[in-house]
C-alpha cells in the first residue's frame, strides 16, 4: 500500500477548496506559519504536514477521511500534542485533523457513573466539572492541565494515580469512531459492563490514531476521595527505596500514589520550587486516600515499613496545604530539570524514558540505570510511578553536541533492553509513536504481524497516522535523524 | 470457508491415532458415553462432538490445533462448561479440547501483585491459594466454585463484586495463546501497565475461544478486604428498590456488592435455605468493605438512603456469620428456583436472562420486565447485580410444553429489545455463545463486519469454536431447535 503525496495529486489550492467545502474556509490552513507550528509536538521530532483542518463534529471528520482515503492522503488526528513520542506528527505528510474545537462535555450522568465527552476536552477541564458533583476521572498524566481526553484514550495514558485507580483503558466504556472509510461506528453501549463479542473499545484505546478518529468518549467516573495522608521518605541509596516499595505493595495497602525521585530531580525541584527537601539519593512520595481513620493507620504502617528498610527520614502529613506543596514539586520535576543547568543541557524525552518492570524488579532496574549512566558518562535523572513499576529515567545531554545524542541513543537502547530482560515493557504510558517504533520488535516481535493484519482490516490504504507504532516503514534511524533536524535546523529535515 | 466434517475426511480410528500420538492414548476419547457427556454444558443446547482430548501443555495444544487446521476440523476449547450460552459445545462437530488438566497455579508473586495460572485452575481454588497471602482475584461469578479461570477470561465473566472491583478483563495482564495456525504467542509482558501497540490481551478476553486457545493467564490481584458491613433493605415495590440504587450510586459510596432479588427469588431462597427473609416485592442486599469506621459510616448512610426511598425494612449487620448466611441465600437463589415448583416447571437460562442497562434506567427496566411477564402470562424471577445495571430476569416455564418455549422466546426477545432501547446491552457477564448469537445484530449490527475481519485475520479457516458470537451461520433458529432437542430427546437433534 502506497501513500501518495497529496501535493502530487492535487494542487494546494484544490486541497484547501475541498477541505473548506467540508468544514469552513476559516477552519482550513496551508499557511506556512501555521504548518510550521503543527510540525512540532512535545517530542524531539519535527515533520511538516501538508494542511491543517479544524473540524467541529463527526460528520465533518467522516467527510474529510473519506476524501483522504480516496486520494490516499495521510490523516493525523491531533489533540493538545503533549505527547513526547511524535504520535501527533505528519511523518509522511498529509492532513492534521486538529480536534481541539470538539471540546464539549456532552453529558454528566452521575447515577450511571458516566461522563460523555468530545475528544478535545482537556483533562483538567473535565475534572473541574466532575468535581462539582464530587466525582473524578482518575488517570492523571503529568500533562493533565493541557492534554485532551482524546489523546489520553489514543495513547492509553495514565500517571500518578494508576497504582490505585488504573489507566485510561480501565475507564473507557464506549467510543464513537470515524473509520478510515468514513463510516461512523459506536463500539458499544454506554453501560458499566458488557460481554458481547470482540472488544473493539479497547482495541481503539492505545491504537494511537492508526485505526480511526475517536469523536466521542464515554468514561466511567469515580467518587472523589476527600481525605489524604502523605509520606515523604528519603533513602541514602536508590535501591533501598526500591525495596521499600516492594514491601509496601506486599503489605496489603494500595497507595493512591507512590512516586520516586532521585537526587538530581530533588535538587532541580528544590532549586525551582524552593521546597528545601532533603537532597537524598532516593526520595519516595507516598499517598493514601480514604476514610480519615483508615489513612492514618495506613500511613503509619507505610512509615514503619520505610524505617525498617533503612529510610534516613520519614515525614508524614495529613495537612492539605503540605500535600499541595509536595505535589506541586513532583509535578514541576520535569520542568525543573530543564532549568537546572546551562541552557543547552537539556532532558531528552526520547531515549529509554518510560519503561515498566515488575515491582519486584524495580531495585535491579534502578541499579542498571545507574550502571548505564556511569558506563556512558551521561546524566540520567530518574523519577517515576514506582508503585506500578513505571520509571522515567530521563537522559540529560548537551543538545548541541552530536556525540551526546549518540551516547543518549546507546544508553536508551540499553535501558530498553534491560527492562525487557527483567520481564518489563519499553512503554508504560507515553505510547510508541515515532520515537519508539524502532524498538517495538524488541518487545513484540511475534505480535507485529498480527497488529498489521488488524491494521489492514480497518485501514487497507494505510491513511490513518502512518509511520507510527512500528506498523510500517519510517525513515532510517528516525530517532537521530529527526532529533538532529530540530537542533541543526536547515541542515537536515524529515518533512 | 467451509469446515469439513472430520468424519468424512478421516476414519475415527485415524483421528484417535493422531490425537493419541500428540497427547497419550488415555487422553483421547471417541467413546459414545464420553461424547454424550461432552454434548452438554449449562445451557439448554446439546451437540455431540466427534472427539475429546485432554492436553497437558501448550505444545500439545499447538500440535492438536495445527492438525485440526490442516483438516479444517472445528476445535472447541472447554473449561468446566458452566457457561449457560452453549459456548463450550461443538455445534459444528469437531474436537473438544478439555483444559481441566491444565490446572496449575504456576506463580504467585505478591510484590508484583500478580498470579500466573493455567486455564483449568478453578476460581475458588485460586482464591483459596491467594487468601493465604491476604490477596484475592475479585470477579466472583455465581459458578465460582466450579468455573475455570480460562473460561472466565474467554467470556469476560464477572459477578457480585464487579460494581466495586470490575470484571475479569480489568485483571488480565498477559496471556499465552495458541493461535489457529499452531503458533504460541504471549500478548504482553507481565507488568501492571504497558502502552505498546494494539491491545491483543483484551482482544482475546471475551472472544469465547474463537481466536485461539488460552494456555496461560497472568492476573493482577488485590488485597483481601477484612471488614464488611451488610444491609438488607426490603421494598413493597420493585421500582422503589431500583430508585434507591440510583441514590446509593450517586452518594459517592462504592458498594462491594449491590444485589436485587424479587419476591419469587426470596420465596425460593426462604423455602430452600430456611432464612425467613421478609417476602417483599423487592429486596436489596448491599455490602461495603474496608476500614471498620468507614464501613460503619457508609452502611448508616445507605440505610438512610433506603429509608428515604421508602424501604419497608432495613437491617444492617457487621457480623460475619450473619453475612455468610445472607450470601449463601443469594448464591443459592438460582438453584432454589429449580426446586420451587413441580419438577417440570424450571427456570430457563436462555431468554433475556443477562441484560445490562445504565443504572438510572434500572427502574424502567424492572417495570418493563413486569409488563412483559404479565403480557405473556409467564413467570419471570428477577435478581441481579443491580449496582452496575446487570439484571438476571429468569423466565420459568413448563419445559414439557412447546407453547411455553415459544412464549419464553418471545418474552426474552422483548427483554433484549427493551434493554437496547434503554441504552443497554443483551449480555452483561454470560457472553454470547450459541444462545444469543441470533440477537447480536440487535446490539451490534454495525460492528459484526469488523469482528468478522478480525476473526478472518486470526482464523482464516474458521476452525476455532465456529458458530459462536454470531460470527458465522448456525442452524436456523437454534434457540428453539436445540432447546427442544434436550427435552424431546430422539425427536430432533442438532448434533
Amino acid at each position: 500500500v502506497t501513500a501518495f503525496n497529496v501535493i502530487k495529486m492535487l494542487s494546494k489550492e484544490k486541497l484547501v477548496e475541498i477541505l473548506s467545502a467540508i468544514t469552513a474556509p476559516e477552519r482550513v490552513s496551508i499557511d506556512d506559519a501555521e504548518l510550521y507550528c503543527y510540525s512540532y509536538d512535545a517530542s524531539v521530532h519535527r515533520c511538516r504536514p501538508d494542511a491543517v483542518v479544524w473540524p467541529e463534529n463527526a460528520e465533518e471528520i467522516s467527510r474529510i477521511v473519506r476524501f483522504a482515503n480516496e486520494y490516499r492522503i495521510p490523516v493525523i488526528p491531533r489533540g493538545a500534542a503533549t505527547g513526547d513520542m511524535g504520535g501527533a506528527l505528519a511523518i509522511k505528510g498529509g492532513i492534521i485533523v486538529d480536534l481541539t474545537r470538539m471540546n464539549k462535555i456532552k453529558e454528566v450522568r452521575i447515577e450511571d457513573l458516566q461522563v460523555t465527552v468530545e475528544p478535545g476536552v482537556v483533562f483538567a477541564q473535565l475534572n473541574q466539572e466532575l468535581g462539582k458533583y464530587g466525582f473524578f476521572f482518575p488517570p492523571e498524566p503529568g500533562s493533565g492541565d493541557a492534554c485532551t481526553i482524546g489523546g489520553m484514550v489514543a495513547c492509553n495514558a495514565s500517571g500518578l494515580h494508576a497504582v490505585k485507580y488504573g489507566v485510561t483503558r480501565d475507564y473507557v466504556l464506549s467510543l464513537e469512531v470515524v473509520l478510515p472509510n468514513g463510516r461512523i461506528i459506536r463500539t458499544g453501549p454506554k453501560v458499566l459492563k458488557t460481554a458481547t463479542g470482540y472488544d473493539l473499545t479497547r482495541l481503539f484505546v492505545g491504537s494511537e490514531g492508526t485505526l480511526g478518529i475517536i469523536t466521542e468518549i464515554t468514561l466511567r467516573i469515580r467518587p472523589l476521595p476527600r481525605h489524604f495522608a502523605t509520606a515523604v521518605a528519603t533513602f541514602d541509596d536508590l535501591i533501598k527505596a526500591g525495596k521499600a516499595v516492594s514491601q509496601i505493595m506486599k503489605s496489603g495497602i494500595v497507595p493512591s500514589a507512590l512516586e520516586i525521585m532521585d537526587k538530581l530531580r530533588i535538587q532541580a525541584v528544590n532549586q525551582v520550587m524552593n521546597l528545601a527537601l532533603p537532597e537524598a539519593e532516593g526520595t519516595l512520595l507516598i499517598e493514601v486516600d480514604g476514610h480519615p481513620d483508615a489513612i492514618q493507620e495506613e500511613i503509619n504502617l507505610i512509615s514503619r515499613i520505610c524505617q525498617d528498610e533503612g529510610a534516613v527520614s520519614v515525614v508524614c502529613s495529613t495537612d492539605p496545604k503540605e500535600r499541595e506543596k509536595l505535589w506541586a514539586g513532583r509535578k514541576a520535576a520535569y520542568a525543573a530539570l530543564i532549568r537546572l543547568y546551562k541552557p543547552h543541557i537539556k532532558p531528552i524525552q526520547a531515549f529509554g524514558n518510560d519503561i515498566v518492570v515488575p515491582v519486584s524488579k524495580v531495585p535491579l532496574m534502578l541499579q542498571s540505570i545507574q550502571d548505564i549512566s556511569r558506563k556512558h558518562n551521561i546524566l540520567i535523572a530518574t523519577m517515576g510511578h514506582i508503585g506500578d513499576g513505571n520509571l522515567h529515567p530521563t537522559i540529560m545531554i548537551d543538545v548541541t553536541r552530536k556525540e551526546d545524542w549518540e551516547k543518549a541513543k546507546a544508553a536508551g537502547a540499553e535501558i530498553y533492553q534491560t527492562a525487557i530482560e527483567l520481564g518489563g515493557s519499553i512503554a508504560g504510558e507515553h505510547a510508541i509513536g515515532i520515537t519508539r517504533a524502532p524498538f517495538i520488535e524488541l518487545e513484540h516481535a511475534d505480535l507485529i504481524e498480527h497488529w498489521k493484519r488488524i491494521k489492514q482490516a480497518f485501514d487497507p490504504n494505510n491513511i490513518m497516522n502512518p509511520g507510527k507504532i512500528g506498523l510500517d516503514t519510517i525513515p532510517k534511524d528516525p530517532l537521530v535523524f529527526l532529533a538532529y533536524a530540530k537542533y541543526f535546523e536547515g541542515k537536515t529535515d524529515a518533512a
